[in-house]
């Protein structure tokens, strides 16, 4: 039996709690009724007053995955250009214990979203969201001669967020090998090939990579 | 009722080719042994006797996933070097119909395996793998002096697997901004970035990106 609670906004918290924790703990293909249900102590019946169905369920956990990735805690901006650009892809990183449970959830959610249109579509509008962000930082960064004047910023912002979102995955399956400090260490290592990368036509930076290689 | 099969191994193929189908369309969290009958146009009971748990049907979809990933064909490998790397990390993203059906069924099964210690450990030991591949393309590219030589070809190789993996993520959520010769210049840029990156102490590759910086 639920405990009594005459508190609707405490008891919605508690069901929102407990999908995300049926999340974290079983990933998007374990998330049903029944396992919110258990995770709550309730009956099946309960949730179900919640979420009339699966779908809604979904629906729901990607409300809360949104809200808690929005509402999470920040590094605080540094100044404008290739500083804010590492700010931000290092806000995306599992560097703590809470954004490891996000990340894992995001990335969980790929599969239920690939056989959704509509997620889908919510999906990609994400990441157009998160390369037009990186985007702008990208600009700033060529504004302040930190990055190739002459570079396309949006195959820049492409480049970072997959480099980023592939270091998410590497992360999650093997954390031992990849800890805080050295998944920093990447992003530098990464934007330091950014900022080196050569455009043709770019001035000094117009050197190919022929000219650069150390034999 | 299932239509009369005397070719066991015939049989075989065909629940195989139905589980394919289930995963492709629907995720990994569509998978079930309803689903997979259905697309059979068979019994549940009949597909019961293929797979006796839930558990047999994942594990079982993992090896065709393994085995239609090795056997798929290939580029044929160019010279050693960074023509192999760049060939390697073409061969991971999704550049054609069936290599999109693929990849679409393994980032699905990230979250099945994030939820699984055994799946996980599976993927973790696949990815290392992949960057110990990746990782002697690299140490040949380096002999070659296509690569800054003091580079860790480790950290290298790491990069390219996440560049490449959050690539394919992007593609399969936007196909429409990612066609595959998009795919194939963004491999290109970014192995145009590892080639120019400044390594500290590399003789000519040492001057920093701060010294590149057209401004």
């Amino acid at each position: 039996m639920p405990p009594a609670k005459t508190d609707h906004a405490a008891r919605r918290r508690d069901v929102s709690e407990a999908v995300w924790k049926v999340m974290a703990s079983q990933g998007f293909g374990g998330l049903t009724l029944r396992a919110v249900a258990a995770q709550l102590g309730a009956s099946t019946g309960l949730v179900t007053h919640y979420f009339p169905s699966k779908q809604a369920l979904v629906a729901h956990a990607l409300a809360i995955l949104e809200e808690r990735t929005e509402q999470r805690p920040r590094r605080v901006p540094p100044a404008e250009g290739i500083a804010a650009l590492r700010t931000a892809l290092l806000d995306i990183l599992p560097l703590s214990a809470p954004d490891t449970v996000s990340n894992r959830i995001w990335v969980g959610s790929w599969d239920t979203a690939l056989a959704d249109p509509q997620l889908g579509a919510d999906q990609a509008a994400r990441d157009d969201r998160s390369r037009a962000r990186l985007r702008r930082h990208v600009e700033a960064a060529q504004q302040r001669g930190e990055l190739p004047a002459d570079a396309d910023p949006e195959r820049l912002a492409v480049m970072a967020l997959a480099f980023t979102h592939g270091l998410v995955v590497q992360a999650l399956f093997s954390p031992a090998l990849f800890p805080p400090e050295r998944q920093q260490q990447l992003v530098d290592d990464f934007l330091a090939a950014l900022r080196a990368q050569a455009v043709p036509g770019a001035g000094s930076a117009g050197q190919g990579p022929e000219m650069i290689s150390p034999l």
